[in-house]
């Protein structure tokens, strides 16, 4: 099974979405799409007069911001991509996490900063892998939108790559998952300047050597990290490439960074 | 199985939506909701500068409307409800008609109108119905937005009483169907200035009799003839009904307007 999460670069592009979209459509087996869609929101709030508040990378949701999030990424984006799969031939399904309660989760503690209706998850072992499963059993591919719930009547903004490598812990317990984060490079870089420098294939002891050379972008960091940590619960592979390689990514071909244990 | 659809009224007043919500989460059984969302969609339209265009009670789908509708309906009010539900013990999922391509449908074609970027449903035979009774078997509630697509990558605003109508036809292949209106009135009105003048049962020759005598109010007129197609396509009964009063109506006790063959 291939968990696949889009980033914004793909979903502002249509000439990209349209290609990459027959691309997923044409990929065999069980296989689900996460995507975000930021700069979409950002558009609509400043369309709306809400004025878009990030810190740290991560948008502050207030109740305004959080209804223009459930009606971008939940309501414009994901049922335009379920549309557009369905005319590739691909049976799919838009889902937030809570929807058939597939990703319980909980609204960020406030600490030194109150994100708002920002939701982390709950661990994967709560993922309603059940559903997902039967949903694959039928052909049917889900298309999530970064959302959640509380559980308690609120959605909750999420980051997208949580909720992708969340799923793909989840589905590991009963599907060998690729986890592949798609965006606008090549792959990891050894040379952040340099778009041929790709490292191929990514194992603990050589990603240790490049952290202490510092020769890993410091904002891949985090990235790669949460990789290792998918990995160590169950993930097989994860990988980290350009969306416009994502057959030959998706066929196990020469393409994006591999990083295995 | 009930297949309970709420307009707009019932969105529109927080308190009765959650007195609603509770009440159709105490439901027993399969049951499927399908909600419209009319008035929230205008007031966004409004906000964004796009001015609404009804022709016969029907709005006028361009481009930007269908946007609109897809966040409003599809994004904002259906997955609210779905966390709503959630918080109260339903295990809901909100789809539109795109979704596992369970209501296909097609572009309305231009006559004297052209109603852009609306849907007419195709035969209820088209539904997806494999997949419907596989959320009843899982316990599933399948929550709609009143939204289809031409299975050429479109999505469609459709009329939500059709849709309700088109689902309760087509899961009368499988289940023994309600299909139930909500709105703010008791039931069907003999004297529309009357609420206490509800007609408890209607059947086909005093339907018959009360239309000669022109004792039904002409607005009801369509939804009646609706109501009677459905129960010749194999609905059970369809109830027309007070929100306010969904627990008796599903349990079977004397509320609303219960329409047999």
């Amino acid at each position: 099974m291939n968990v696949i999460k889009i980033g914004g670069n793909v979903l502002d592009n249509p000439a990209q979405l349209e290609q990459f979209l027959t691309d997923f459509a044409s990929i065999q087996g069980p296989k689900v799409l996460v995507h975000g869609g930021g700069k979409i929101a950002s558009e609509l709030s400043k369309q709306l007069g809400i004025e878009p508040n990030m810190v740290n990378g991560r948008r502050i949701t207030d109740a305004d911001t959080l209804r223009v999030v459930t009606m971008v990424y939940g309501g414009l984006l994901n049922k335009n991509l379920v549309a557009q799969l369905q005319a590739r031939g691909c049976n799919s399904l838009g889902l937030t996490g809570a929807d058939a309660n597939v990703i319980p989760a909980h609204k960020r503690p406030v600490t030194d900063i109150d994100y708002g209706f920002v939701g982390d998850v709950e661990s994967p072992e709560q993922v309603n892998v059940t559903f997902l499963a039967s949903l694959a059993e039928q052909g049917l591919t889900p298309v999530f939108a970064a959302l959640t719930h509380d559980g308690q009547g609120s959605l909750l903004n999420t980051n997208a790559d949580t909720i992708a490598s969340t799923l793909a812990v989840a589905l590991s317990r009963q599907f060998e998952v690729n986890l592949i984060y798609l965006f606008e490079k090549k792959g990891v870089l050894l040379d952040v300047e340099d778009d041929t420098s790709v490292i191929h294939h990514l194992q603990p002891q050589y990603y240790a050597e490049l952290k202490k050379q510092g020769a890993i972008f410091s904002g891949m960091l985090p990235k790669l990290d949460n990789a290792f940590a998918a990995l160590q619960q169950g993930v097989k592979a994860v990988i980290i490439g350009d969306a416009a390689e994502i057959k030959g990514i998706a066929t196990g071909e020469k393409a994006g960074t591999r990083i295995t244990l």
